[in-house]
């Protein structure tokens, strides 16, 4: 059996055109007629919803509630908070006619929905029986970008916000980390993705925060991918928007605030990071279809029944355990087209049901990482399913943490980080002085920005020198080139 | 033990006040900023999301498949039916300005996805092999209207829109009729309130339509509530938009097209249906809390340790058999005033565990309709609230299936007709010539609209005579002033 060589670029050549090949070919997205925008096809689309399958009820689970804002935010209620209208003007869209009339206020289209939220928060919040609020939202919005990356960079996006309101810094920045664990967990046990966990430098900062903490993720092509934020607001918000409690003494007090998001952005990370020059490879606890079943048929019609009554009794045993298939039956299309497209599509686990197997009463296996064949008689299949997607959930992160590991370099000189950022892309990890000075200087030279710096290396204090200008640095960041 | 009388205004006396009210005080919605928008607090939200969850699990079962488009639609795109987009031009949210600069072409917010959607079908679809193509997207969408009366009317509201290709006119005259039938008994099964179900008049039929059917709820009041819509868009569309498949024999050929929604619109429908004067009463199946857990508290401090841990262990019973509930324990307010907030709410059942609950080891239960304590062994309390869920369920749509018909005339004379709108509101089920110029007249004089032609009197073939001009009329149609 040949099977049709797919047109795929190899990943290794050229990941971005890797990258728009294969959303195409898999059906995950196409562009819209609006410079900037993507349509989500229904298997881009369900990775979203699964991604929102698992991230919904662990908000639930810890309290949080989700509403629904308004779209359209009133500008003047935009300038309240200085910092943040001035980080996000560059990139609004703006509704200026409404009913066929020229709009009195112009209204701008969401960028985020700290100012529409903290607006009614301002109401709702009366004591300090009202704290902690946790509310999330899930829904698009749009920030002004005519390049089209999919997924990547685009004018709109889906995404969830959680804003949480407290009592006190202590249990603001609890939150903030809180959330950004949730998000470090999503990424390594559902994605199988090995990120970077750590705070924004000062001038990487969410507008209106006073503390940014992000996922950064080292895609095979040694560039960073920012997966999702989290922020500790102070009291920035409460202050601009009036939100006050009483506390028990009856005094009244500013509370403190966290804003933290995850978007589609995240299914870019996940495409990015684990296909190959076959296609995508979904890891199983994300992926819309965990098997995909394929009838290989026989010139015998008898064989051709027996094909039919195999794979109706494997629907059955795959519903009723949960397991997530295709059936790729279009006889109309050969079998190699079949088994390639499957493949472009990274389903994990590939069952072909043909003759022998009919014969054997058994069923032919291969995964999606080592494409190799075996035969599972089919009392087993359930439990070979589930070993067969354990294993491909681990090794897609053990890759994923290779690559990681792999693709990020300690650097003493400035010489030879200049080497590996314009040479051969990769994280690099050195000490900075922490002057914003430096930060610049080394993005001009390099392209490259600081990430993070990590948690667990928050409180170093070493005596190191700053990779540029030399002066005392405590503390090694990370730096790359980011999508 | 007294109950903490609420402020809530009569429901007969004076419904939209009531509606106001209760939407505000059992914190369903809230007014956004801008006028015309409402924010769905978490209460309501949750409804929202138990809709969605209802919904969606159907449309998939039968092939309908989730998506996403952008939400800025290109205003040419929109020009392209000219039907549809001069019954939306009036309505529209135009963005003009995107990244700082004037727009080349504007951009309108979507007030409904057809175009947009099309446009990315034309290339999808190539042969007979690729229908019927099923889509749906669960989405906000504008519609500029500067009153507000939350759920019903606004400029944005929430919504799924079902968007089908098939071959022929019948197969989409069948989907058509199975979205309509889809909303008919998720209002009847799931929302506990009974419809009348049928397609509309000419002049109200969707913009670019061919044939347009609705469920209309009879609210209490006697008004009609449009809570569901389906439309065969015959091949309107896909001569607009160049859609075209190659059939079987390789001829070009225009496909048929379908589209139907439900929106955050159903909501309101289930407010107005159920409340009574203490509030909502939300249907078992939709209620965000099956159940309310109101511990009263004991002067002995023995007494509410036992308290707790009763409760404690209703809850474990009610998560492992999956009945949402709320616990109201906040001790700080009165026992009175969580009563009257679980019954504003509209909770069907409510628990009450005190020191004489704990001594006897059983529970005094009630619920949202009759209020009657009941005790019940707490052993026996699962199978309980699965009556008495079941009961509240089959009551509240006995209700109203008893306030549908109640509220439904059939009339001969143009006379009574008037009398019966201008005076007491209410459905009536006349004959009409279907001529637009009675239709008109008629709105003229009484501001009802048709509402529908029912579909088990489609086929009628009677020899009546129009309400208003007593020309020949052949099938009795449902009147009503509209929400």
């Amino acid at each position: 059996m040949t099977q049709t060589k797919n047109t795929l670029p190899k990943k290794e050549d050229d990941i971005s055109k890797w990258y728009l090949a294969v959303i195409e070919q898999a059906r995950l997205a196409d562009y819209g007629k609006t410079k900037g925008t993507i349509i989500l096809r229904p298997y881009g689309y369900a990775l979203w919803e699964n991604i929102q399958a698992c991230l919904d009820p662990l908000f639930k689970k810890h309290g949080v509630e989700n509403a629904y804002f308004p779209l359209l935010i009133p500008y003047s209620l935009l300038e309240k908070e200085k910092k943040h209208v001035a980080g996000f003007s560059p990139e609004l869209a703006i509704v200026t006619i409404g009913g066929g009339e020229e709009l009195t206020e112009k209204l701008v289209v969401r960028p985020t929905s700290e100012t529409i939220m903290y607006d009614a928060f301002a109401n709702w919040i009366e004591s300090y029986k009202d704290l902690p609020l946790k509310i999330n939202q899930w829904c698009n919005v749009v920030r002004w970008e005519l390049r089209t990356f999919p997924f990547l960079r685009g004018s709109e996006f889906l995404w969830q916000e959680g804003h949480t309101v407290h009592k006190t810094n202590e249990e603001a920045q609890a939150m903030t980390l809180q959330a950004l664990d949730w998000y470090r967990s999503f990424y390594e046990d559902v994605l199988a993705i090995s990120s970077y966990v750590g705070e924004k430098s000062g001038s990487e900062r969410f507008a209106g925060a006073d503390r940014t903490f992000s996922i950064e993720l080292v895609i095979p092509d040694g560039k960073a991918l920012q997966a999702a934020t989290s922020h500790n607001l102070g009291q920035n918000f409460s202050k601009s928007f009036k939100i006050q409690y009483s506390d028990e003494n009856n005094k009244q007090q500013y509370p403190f605030q966290t804003s933290w998001g995850l978007s589609t952005r995240s299914i870019g990370g996940l495409i990015l990071s684990h296909g190959d020059d076959n296609g995508l490879i979904m890891p199983p606890r994300i992926a819309p279809y965990q098997v995909v079943i394929i009838p290989i048929d026989s010139r015998s019609d008898e064989t051709n029944r027996e094909i039919k009554v195999m794979v109706k009794k494997l629907e059955g045993v795959f519903e009723k355990n949960q397991i997530r298939f295709l059936v790729m039956d279009d006889y109309d299309k050969t079998i190699g087209y079949r088994l390639n497209t499957s493949e472009i599509m990274g389903i994990p686990i590939r069952i072909e049901v043909g003759g022998d197997e009919v014969a054997k009463n058994s069923l032919t296996v291969s995964d999606r990482i080592l494409l190799k064949k075996r035969h599972i008689p089919f009392d087993g299949i359930v439990e070979a399913m589930e070993d067969t997607m354990e294993m491909v959930q681990k090794e897609l992160l053990k890759l994923s943490k290779f690559n990681k590991e792999n693709k990020t370099k300690e650097v003493e000189t400035f010489e030879e980080f200049e080497k590996i950022m314009l040479e051969d892309k990769q994280f690099i990890r050195a000490f900075w002085c922490e002057s914003s000075t430096c930060e610049s200087k080394i993005k001009e030279k390099t392209t490259a920005t600081t990430r993070v710096i990590e948690l667990d290396r928050m409180n170093d204090n070493h005596k190191g020198s700053c990779i540029y200008c030399g002066n005392p640095a405590r503390r090694k960041w990370l730096f790359a080139q980011s999508y």
